[in-house]
């Protein structure tokens, strides 16, 4: 999965990527979300910082009425009042997505508190809940950004372990980590 | 568990009450957390409706500064641009405090999402990640407020057996629904 | 004017001062609103930290019903996700509040920004507005709390030769500074 | 002065108007800043829904980092719990640009407010901050969008009129209306 930032490199992105992500700050780039809605790629669409849940889903509506169905949700934390998290995860987006719409919702930990060590109480809940989208690096104070709220590789490897338990109640499956792919 | 509503009435409520609540709106109630901290009853202390995660810590801290330290914390949303739910439930808050206190967290994810659809998801992953607490009511319809954000008995049954098969994953317990007092 | 903490206190501070004030963390303190309410003073109401305005006229209203009209609202600003400034003034809330009710409407530019430079300009502002209410201390440094919010007595008789001039067009009157207590 | 929705258009857009506008939408699209950057027309760059007042000016600089520093930011309003007005203006704002930058920076009550009553009195107390952005349009009823913020031109006419009379206080000129142009 990569994340396309602009029209003019997405035909580029699009050759050597499996799945295209829409970031955050792209939620309202109607060009993209076009662009896109013309390619049969699947799209992962992040919510924007503030956006609503039904902001997401109108997103969502103008990849669709392109053509492009293959689009899956990603709640990832909005903007609040709270200074402790750098967002405030909105789990209650989960279960109100899945009763408005038939697209699938994946939850990106990382993003929604801004600490690494925040990613696995948080994943627990979202898997409950919903899908996974987990930030994974080597040397996560080397990154050029985000590295803060990466996990390492061995606690990534923890946490697997941990859903791994945990998903038959939330009649979900875990992928063996080898199929797991690293952006 | 009886909410205590100003310092007139909390001797009074106190004696028929096994645990004071402290609503939302009276979080920053000095007055009352003093009070409240000068007897030996637990206390559970609803976040307010915008209070940052440190300042429902320094409420506590007031609390127990009078002496009494039988504290649990309550996350129960906060305010934010969403307009789909009442609150934003802040599931973030539960492992930051558990990091910052000892103080024993629980969510209440009626208030949380002001929908009694999205309280057995809410609930799932809250427990996942702290305590919980339900509104449940035989009549819901027929409350004099926040009807809408309460389970029926039997919807309450469901939950618990869903949470008994979870609890043991989160090394909880869920008690029999015997002990469980209605409020 | 002094602020009313809580109802315990009330009778003592009614005795001696003029104006009773209501802080904005207790704008949601029933039993303190039912008291003042049965007195025959002065009362400010300071919208709480994240008040919907039609929160603010519900506990005014709940004053009124007891017997007291005599009330004065205050705009102090909101909690947002902007972090450079300590709340966000709403200024929208002064015409919108000339709208919906009869009662006088002020502004606080000292807490609704959190920072001394920021008074002046925001006066301004509210005084084409509404009215406005400003914290003045001799020595803001060594003030046990918002200090960093309050104008110097020489600042403060600036920003009033500033607001003399304008008020003529927003139809206000400017006291002569003798007549403006401090608190 | 007309918005600029993606880089495709821009070439387009920029042939026909005299000042290109970044909509709150497309704050945080970089690549059309990088675009716009290398043009030589004046830009209006509004703030994002809920972007802060640090990550305008970080947009700014990614323009003028391109070479062009014919700027102009605008203040349109933020994302907050308020459920009265569309959006909350954020004034303070004004203050707090004009001392981090050198650029100057406008006020769009329409969008601030999202009712064409309240624009009247946000832009009062705007001219006295800072400068004014307000959509006129001769039926609003008929807009596509936003219709119900737009002042019809009689209103326009009156609101300048009494900016005229503002203005020297605020040490500001206001136009002629012959020369405003109307988007």
């Amino acid at each position: 999965m990569t994340e396309v930032k602009d029209t003019e490199t997405l035909a580029l992105v699009a050759e050597y990527t499996d799945v295209l992500q829409i970031g955050a700050r792209n939620m309202y780039n109607l060009s993209l979300l076009e662009r896109v809605g013309k390619l049969r790629k699947p799209v992962l669409l992040k919510r924007g910082l503030s956006a609503t849940i039904e902001e997401l889903l109108m997103s969502a509506e103008y990849i669709a009425s392109k053509g492009n169905n293959n689009i899956i949700l990603c709640e990832r934390g909005i903007r609040t009042s709270e200074p402790y998290t750098r967002n405030t995860l909105d789990l209650n987006a989960v279960p109100v997505i899945k009763r408005l719409s038939h697209l699938p919702i994946v939850v990106d930990p990382s993003h929604g508190t801004g600490a690494w060590d925040l990613v696995i109480p948080m994943s627990q809940a979202a898997v409950v809940a919903g899908g996974l989208l987990i930030e994974v690096r080597q040397d996560p104070q080397a990154a050029l950004s985000d590295g803060f709220q990466s996990l390492r590789p061995h606690k990534f490897k923890l946490l697997l372990n941990r859903l791994r338990a945990l998903a038959p109640y939330a009649q979900r499956t875990v992928l063996d980590e080898r199929k797991v792919s690293i952006a």
